[in-house]
């Protein structure tokens, strides 16, 4: 995997010239295309050299272009309020496009769904729940994180939709291997104790084998000298005189504070032995935060993720989106396209418009009544619904806060439960929600088969063997969806076997006045970075052949 | 350095056992002492076995221990309103001690101290500034950041400070070494790429050495094969068949953002050769998250770090604390002690009370008037303030966010600047506070002999360094303090060479009626849980004291 994706990476690089080269090219195809690609920054190759780039640059479809173009901006059928099918009429809106958006669910957003108190729901299998959550507290029961390079931050800046830091990773929260092998085996480990015992062991050796010219092919002198330097603070080791040994350190926090008077601390012990360390695969969890996607800073609309699509939702305007409307056919005409759909008491409507753009799911959008042809069909069929389960436990208290230090973070596991997230936000409040669970595959699979009750047991049976009995003892209420048996959703994301294949290039193009959008047609599935990035090249795209036509 | 804290580190680790026995131990003085040290919860001994104990409990003197012993509180004057000298008013009224502090400054907190529009500061060397920020922009001139572990979490939670993040460290922020070598010297590095590449070439590196057998004295058969399956991932590397190589990875960030359709990112590149990451030393900026106080999730209070102060002089009574009053004596009487103070007008107050609590910086109670003996002026005047510098830059626009972005972190340096850093608190706002340079020691004294105006250009001749002119044509406000250049705090902290010499064990005791509180009498030096640490020891003391009287 590490070897896999380093194939891609190298293959993706290029010198700082061939970025610049790229750049011109981009730029020309953005001034022939209109609307097209163009850089916002030149910041990447000047002063600071290695800042990323912006992304592509967007720009929006104006109503200047067409008061002085002579052409009309035309309807536009939108399928799916979720974060691709709102960003598709927002931005269509902007140059006066008349748009509608049909959304079979009662809410906008699609995955982005925040459930409190009141929120209920049933799933494919005919199985309701209502969520009991108290006032203030809710549960991101899709995505809840923003990386700071993600367009959707713009969105956030543009709607006014206020941030607060999402913590993805805390030094306080633990790595849990119940499966591992050694003396760890089990037991809660402070990400803070894993990264100084795995990085002390990992720089004695380093520095050993160093000192000891083990590396001298690989290394001059003046390489030595500064790896054996960086390497002594890095792992927190003895010198040359030590044997590069590492015994432990303050980095592995406290079983007595430090404080007032003579109280200078008692650093954390025993320390295990290095066989035990790297028998116990607590260091493989550390590359979650270096990912480019994961690494922290991170942030969170304050209140729910869903500010961004109820802010989205207004901005489109509420008479623009006919909620309970589920599309049942859509037929291309040499003219425009038509959609069929059902409202909410069951009666049938068609509609016409000059474009459809279909951002519902693709597996979804497959079995539409369609004459856009059987390559589509197969094409919408081709990537993988993924598996996803979450479940949100409210407590009566914030006991990981009074009884642990752990404000936010995530907790790692090798059990079914995958992860276990602490609450980003209403710190030191009274009561506080958990995930309990964020998994996939066969785990999401497992849950999604049961009951919310047995699923409710079998997440508290995993926690207390992290948390102690409070972990049950203290539940107040909680809430779990299965995103797989989820009307109109279907699964947590898509994956494809191939991004370059020709049904995943197929769907990139419009089928007639036919445009499809989504997560699912772009390099960053699952976000909603995606999802943006995918509606504004339709938006692009279909704005262009308008001009021209 | 790293061998030094080693030994420390060793030398206070202990076995579960032992921490156990240790505990038994502090359990037993506790009972004796009546509000002695008592350890809150037993999970770091139960299921969690490496979790942090709560440091020692603080019991606070109540009401009912006077009405249950028939004694009475009694009178306590404490000099100096920050932490310390808050925390013991508060804790003593607690028990309906009488309480007066006496604060030679015209606000609470010493050097927590929030910085905004209006603020008006003189220097020891007669220079005024008045801050001229807009509103809601502010500078946290003094202490900024809260770690999860420290009690000063517990006042927050106690007074209703509300908390956020603070944004200690982030990917997407610099590092900046000027005075390296080879070619990353002077280029402003990501902290996401500089890890990309220091753990690229580091695993390369131990896996080739182990690989080739030169680890066989301290690995088994089984080490190796986890070590190099950690290595293969931890630094993104090729496998054996690649030879190990570190190329790159999608780590290092993106000069193409991945977005919709075809576009897959583009990695940042090139990537630097060994020698020039090692000549650079940007690992070694590294450790900073490591240490048990700075690493991230770290806190702070909403609106400003002087929340807390003005939340215990609140809780203290306002009543209870006299602004503008510089104490000038301190006599100790066989039944209780003495204060001579002057008031803002200069008139001069005589005070008796049963006990007095010193809690200003010890070189500036080395300086009163007082007959606690030669050893307390001596022991008074051993540790060494420290110079300390920081200056606030309001600008205009969040060109950090949108153009770079850098959602709060810090960025490190090795000009004087020491560190930049971001805000942690109104994102997506119009304007924003960075803190153009946080330095201690020469630097420091540095820029506290210039004047204000001169600083902001040195800083800001640094900043355009790392972020272009818009650091200087951007800026709207800027606020600079030297603490060792102002009045009643003289230094930034303060530097013991001892902690177990006589002269800081002379300052635990108390000199007769009179005692001493403050971060300086503590292994927490700098921080509000040295100082909050301190007050309770003395608290329970006096209020010992009283209760065996």
């Amino acid at each position: 995997m590490a070897a896999g994706s380093l194939q891609v990476a190298a293959g993706k690089e290029e010198t700082l010239a061939g970025s610049a080269t790229r750049r011109d090219f981009l730029r020309s195809v953005g001034a022939a295309g209109g609307a097209g690609a163009l850089y916002s920054t030149m910041s990447a190759l000047g002063l600071a050299p290695v800042a990323e780039a912006a992304a592509t640059e967007f720009r929006p479809p104006q109503r200047s272009d067409f008061t002085l173009s002579g052409r009309a901006a035309g309807k536009v059928i939108v399928l799916g309020a979720g974060i691709a099918g709102l960003v598709t009429a927002y931005e269509l809106r902007k140059a006066g496009y008349r748009v509608r958006i049909l959304e079979a669910r009662n809410r906008p957003g699609g995955r982005n769904w925040t459930v409190r108190g009141g929120t209920t729901e049933t799933d494919l299998d005919g199985r309701t729940q209502r969520a009991r959550f108290s006032r203030d507290q809710y549960m991101n029961a899709g995505p809840a994180r923003l990386p700071q390079s993600h367009v959707t931050l713009e969105y956030c800046r543009e709607l006014g939709v206020e941030l607060e830091v999402f913590t993805n990773q805390n030094a306080n929260a633990y790595i849990h291997h119940e499966n591992a092998v050694g003396s760890l085996a089990g037991r809660p480990v402070r990400w803070r104790t894993a990264k100084a015992d795995v990085y002390g062991y990992v720089s004695e050796l380093l520095a050993t084998a160093t000192d000891q010219g083990a590396l001298d092919q690989k290394l001059t002198a003046d390489d030595k000298e500064r790896l054996l330097a960086f390497l002594e603070g890095f792992g927190d080791i003895g010198g040359r005189a030590d044997d590069w040994g590492y015994t432990g350190s303050e980095r592995r926090g406290y079983s007595v504070e430090p404080g007032a008077g003579t109280e200078s601390g008692t650093v954390l012990g025993p320390v295990p032995s290095l066989s035990d360390v790297f028998a116990s695969r607590i260091g493989h969890r550390f590359t979650f935060e270096f990912g480019y996607d994961q690494a922290m800073l991170m942030f969170q609309p304050k209140g729910g993720m869903d500010r961004i699509p109820y802010a989205l939702a207004r901005a489109v305007g509420r008479e623009r989106i006919v909620y309970g409307a589920e599309a049942t056919a859509v037929t291309d005409r040499p003219d425009g396209a038509e959609v069929t759909w059902r409202d909410g008491r069951g009666r049938s409507h068609t509609e016409r418009a000059d474009f459809v753009v279909s951002a519902i799911p693709p597996m979804i959008a497959a079995r539409l009544d369609h004459n856009l042809g059987a390559d589509v069909t197969a094409a919408l069929r081709t990537p993988s619904p993924v598996p996803v389960g979450k479940i949100g436990l409210e407590y009566r208290s914030r006991w990981w806060e009074t009884d642990e230090h752990i404000y936010g973070g995530i907790t790692p596991t090798d059990t079914d439960l995958a992860t276990v997230w602490y609450p980003s936000y209403g710190y030191h409040g009274r009561r506080g929600t958990l995930i309990g669970y964020y998994n996939f595959g066969a785990d999401a699979l497992a849950y999604g088969r049961l009951t919310h009750a047995e699923r409710e047991a079998r997440a508290l049976s995993r926690g207390v063997r992290i948390h102690g009995e409070k972990y049950r003892t203290e539940l107040a209420a909680s809430f779990s969806i299965a995103w797989h048996r989820t009307p109109f959703i279907e699964g947590g994301w898509v994956g494809w076997e191939s991004q370059t294949g020709p049904e995943y290039r197929r769907l990139l193009e419009p089928a007639g006045h036919v445009y499809f959008a989504g997560d699912w047609l772009s390099h960053a599935i699952a976000w909603q970075h995606g999802a943006i990035t995918s509606a504004r090249k339709v938006v692009t795209e279909l704005h262009e052949r308008v001009m021209q036509g």
